[in-house]
């Protein structure tokens, strides 16, 4: 294309797109793809556990029955029957919500979009943890948002460095992730849930509980949402897409009535409501039993997954090398000595066929260099071995 | 709730939220489940036609070969076989493409967002016609432009009105639906289309050519869309929501390579990529040919339709009613005498167990009451001579 043109593109852009990037994450999806690499960097399921052949049958079954409403536009809210069933599911959970609370989305990413988009003035600020989720940034980014970051320790969010900031600055939210936190693999003990939901009661602000793995528990004790203890002032979001499957493109918030409202009208106006076809097909999973029995089965597949990996890590990898050990979820998170760029370690690693993603990525304002994550729910027990043993050998190298 | 946490959630709302509204197409659509209600309100297909059979036999077919990847995450851009297939099939309407210039979206909806979330600031112009479509303000609402008008006749947008404005002010880009204007269901002759791409020539702005129903046209040659005319600066939307099922939600950009990134950098931070699953069934009716065949009978009975809705119009409209005659689409726009106001009558229609869309929706900066937009698709032509009926007798009594 002619210059002049390119220029003019350049020239008509809107001024947030200059805080809109590229995901690492992304490229490294692309290296993913090679021949012979081992990926311990994204979020993916185990594909050879999909219910493939229920969505088969559910499709089977419906589409003759109610493919004139399958096909159909639909309400904006989501399926009715769906959102029953969440109702009465997340009870299980003690997640309090009537079907008035809930709106579906196109995965958890979408909504953490629809909260920038009803929240976010530019400037605002959001407490998030120190590392965070990266898809969360991406999708709050392009509103223009401050991150006061907030560290963590092996059990979390230290909820002490909250109450500093609420009474330093206005905060618009605290973003939490309270299970198996993506990236660090923590789990946030009852009292420190708690402990926020004092503190949000005394200020103008709100929380974010982002809880895509809840049910991905291999050990202990589920423990009481932090919704559930203050669900005034709680927005609570999470997905099929760690339990059914990511490609229907399948999440929900639940949100007190009086915001519902406006997250509706900003689903409507960016694409007037999510798929009719896949939350029928949802819905039936769901309503014959099929996720109750999928979860479990995900739970001793993921748990056999990290006990190799953590077996692995202890064999393999080098003196100095620190890591969490997740009671559930996909993630766990390594710290190396400091002064190792994990970033710049990356090439190397490709180069032995192993891919991570490097710790800075989930650092909203900088830092991380010497952190790296690592999904253990993707590749199987033999591939986590030999790929945990070609990491060990990297990291022995750079240490020296 | 208590009231003071229905105030703290209305503190914490972003300033953009103040532009949003509800649709009342939205809420039009909910009096339209009434049974025996009528309706031409909404932009609906006939549900009976749609390829149910098919989309059952794509999901048999490919979900025990291919579910392990129809369920998993994928690329942000759009499954590259369905990407394929659209490069070719555009070509017959002479759209100029290459597989990096498409980006697939939740509907034609997600893609307008894109555009204001990629190049729009707040107060940027944006020239649309008077009317235009509803979904598009909804969609930019939330991005604050200013919109500059341009009036209508029975050939579309008056082209001659655009050089004024871009002389006198610094205009983003410009809005066009050329085929079977919703609402307005005019098509732009082939010289206007030329002197639009003129125009855009001379100054920094580009046009966004949203084309829907290109190939839902009943009679007449197709005319050379705009992007074929100037691709360097159109980007064009196009959706299979007219032609094999809405309720998939599935549209695309098409846009020069240039700013694709930035479309998909948006797309990634709103929602990763858009459902692998449909994408797979969409393509699979697509490469079997059955969105050509399907395509074909939607011409032969929403011609039908319109002829029956045009024929009824003539005899159960009272003089003083004036109305399009649309070549190909979904809808036609009806004048009535000024003073009458279609919103107010609105109430009477359902009461009459008939909807429409009142005229007003579609002006982006107020006025039309004295008109309304009638689907045609989605009623049977009996239901159509039915309401065209009680809406004569509406009409009648209006005009006294």
């Amino acid at each position: 294309m002619d210059k002049k043109y390119i220029k003019m593109w350049n020239n008509c852009l809107a001024n947030r797109t200059e805080r809109m990037k590229g995901s690492a994450i992304r490229e490294l999806l692309k290296l993913t793809q090679m021949p012979g690499v081992i990926s311990f960097a994204g979020g993916w399921p185990a594909p050879e556990l999909f219910p493939v052949r229920e969505f088969e049958e559910a499709a089977r079954y419906w589409l003759p029955r109610e493919g004139d409403k399958m096909l159909q536009y639909s309400v904006t809210e989501g399926l009715p029957p769906l959102k029953d069933f969440l109702v009465d599911y997340m009870k299980r959970y003690n997640v309090p919500a009537e079907p008035e609370n809930i709106l579906l989305t196109n995965g958890s990413q979408q909504a953490l979009d629809l909260i920038g988009k009803v929240f976010l003035n530019e400037g605002d600020k959001i407490i998030v943890s120190e590392p965070t989720y990266l898809g969360a940034l991406q999708a709050w980014n392009s509103y223009g948002p401050q991150y006061v970051t907030v560290k963590m320790d092996e059990k979390g969010m230290v909820v002490e460095q909250v109450e500093k900031l609420l009474k330093k600055d206005k905060i618009k939210f605290i973003y939490v992730l309270p299970n198996f936190h993506n990236p660090a693999g923590t789990t946030l003990p009852l009292e420190r849930r708690k402990k926020l939901t004092d503190l949000v009661k005394k200020y103008d602000t709100f929380i974010v509980e982002d809880d895509p793995y809840g049910e991905l528990r291999y050990e202990g004790e589920d423990l009481a949402p932090i919704i559930s203890l203050l669900k005034e002032k709680v927005i609570y979001l999470s997905t099929f897409s760690k339990t059914l499957s990511p490609g229907i493109r399948l999440g929900w918030i639940t949100a007190p009535a009086s915001v519902m409202e406006k997250f509706v009208q900003a689903k409507q106006a960016v694409d007037l409501h999510t798929g009719t076809l896949v939350q029928y097909l949802a819905w039936d999973l769901c309503h014959r039993g099929i996720l109750r029995a999928h979860v479990k089965e995900l739970r001793e597949v993921y748990k056999r997954r990290r006990d190799v990996m953590l077996e692995s890590m202890e064999k393999y990898f080098p003196k100095g090398v620190k890591w969490t050990k997740p009671e559930g979820g996909l993630f766990l998170w390594v710290i190396v000595p400091k002064g190792i760029d994990m970033k710049k370690l990356l090439d190397k690693a490709v180069k032995l066929k192993v891919a991570y993603v490097p710790g800075a990525e989930f650092h909203a304002n900088g830092g991380g260099e010497n952190t790296f994550r690592l999904n253990f729910s993707n590749a199987k027990e033999d591939k986590i071995v030999e790929g945990i043993k070609r990491l060990g050998k990297l990291l022995k190298e750079a240490i020296g």
